[in-house]
């Protein structure tokens, strides 16, 4: 398991008149803690699509338990509890700076060909980094 | 059961760098349809808020199937299964122009007193309209 | 002149704690309202694209008069004073439902060959069918 | 005159099908730079709301000279040019980590009384910072 923590501080312009982050925002959230987690083992998802590997995500689960508010700093924690194949889970827990947790995720994204538009095995340089956090 | 047809036209400023929706822009999409879901059968969710209701999001969960492309002309099919009760379930299929399926969702709101912060039944305006639906 | 009046309803996720439309949401109103207004004299922009032309804004100056608030229905009036060029201008007013004036704008693009990201003339189809609007 | 720089990453969301990050997405830069540049001479955006005051945009001017791209990591130059009185403006320039000029705007926003919503002086709190930086 590969887990990783990233702050992210509320927009107001992420807010909505229930005066919280509006629920459609945490997406960008989630993206923006798994490329810093990627370039924390030294993957940059920029250079991963330069080589012509995209990441679509096929499915997103999120649980709302309760909201963020304008101006809160948050922590994104996101891990891996599995090795990535063709598809990779990333797992999300949003806290804020009282240690509330407001939101737990799951999104599976796919290793796709650009040029084909097909699924394909992950890249090589991210299975090595990984390989060690999910030795027996 | 319950089913209305929504059509929403993809925005520019919609898309991402792999050309097709982003895929945290569709929550912007089923809050849409289900506002005008509602409408369809008189009820607005402008005037439940007037009244101290709030329906928050608790859980939303996608799975993306297709991609959608910038000046498709979507259409969001929501439906309701089960008559609401403290919670409402909305589901959700988007189609293209040409009839293929893109993504399917489930959205669960939960009815809370603005002032108390806490859930309640939902009003029984909403709940008269519905139940010709759900009858036996 | 060429002016056209274009409908959009406020998404609740549009708003912000304010209780009203996030200044930054109208850029995605102006956007909408264009590619109606060229759909409305049968220039798709899409197609432009599919032609390699590109049209990225450069330049947008906002007026803020009044808010607008979630539900509203709003006209963008958006009109083209000056035949355009190697640049277009676009001029927008918005209303809401009461026929009240909410903001002005004026926003610059310019037609961009896609391969050689250099300016390029107008389409001769656009020129065509603009022409009637603006002859003496 | 104040001036203050705060580092912005490009999210994958913010780009659009030209490969670039959307016009409509850096107001919401603009934003985060403010309450950056505000906290950093002790000013809480937050707090100014919850003791009543409002800072509502009235005026935007954009001038987009050069794209950013996905995962560019941006310096947002955000600086006062005059002390505020009713109106406060800011001066923005953001640049790339290369060091080139994107763009370029001036943003009015106004104090409010959240009650009377109309215009107010601006907090004393915020007229003292700001004071050094405009003697003669």
């Amino acid at each position: 398991m590969y887990s990783y923590d990233h702050k992210i501080r509320v927009r107001y312009g992420e807010t909505d008149k229930m005066g919280v982050v509006y629920h459609g925002c945490y997406p960008l959230y989630y993206e923006e803690a798994r490329t810093e987690m990627l370039r924390s083992i030294g993957i940059s998802y920029l250079e991963l699509e330069q080589r012509s590997i995209m990441m679509p995500v096929t499915e997103m689960h999120v649980k709302y338990i309760a909201p963020a508010y304008y101006d809160d700093l948050l922590t994104v924690r996101v891990s891996l509890r599995q090795p990535p194949g063709v598809r990779i889970v990333f797992h999300y827990q949003i806290f804020n700076q009282n240690n509330q947790l407001l939101n737990e995720a799951e999104l599976t994204l796919v290793f796709v060909n650009e040029a084909t538009r097909r699924p394909c095995r992950l890249p090589q340089a991210l299975a090595d980094v990984l390989a060690p956090y999910f030795d027996k």
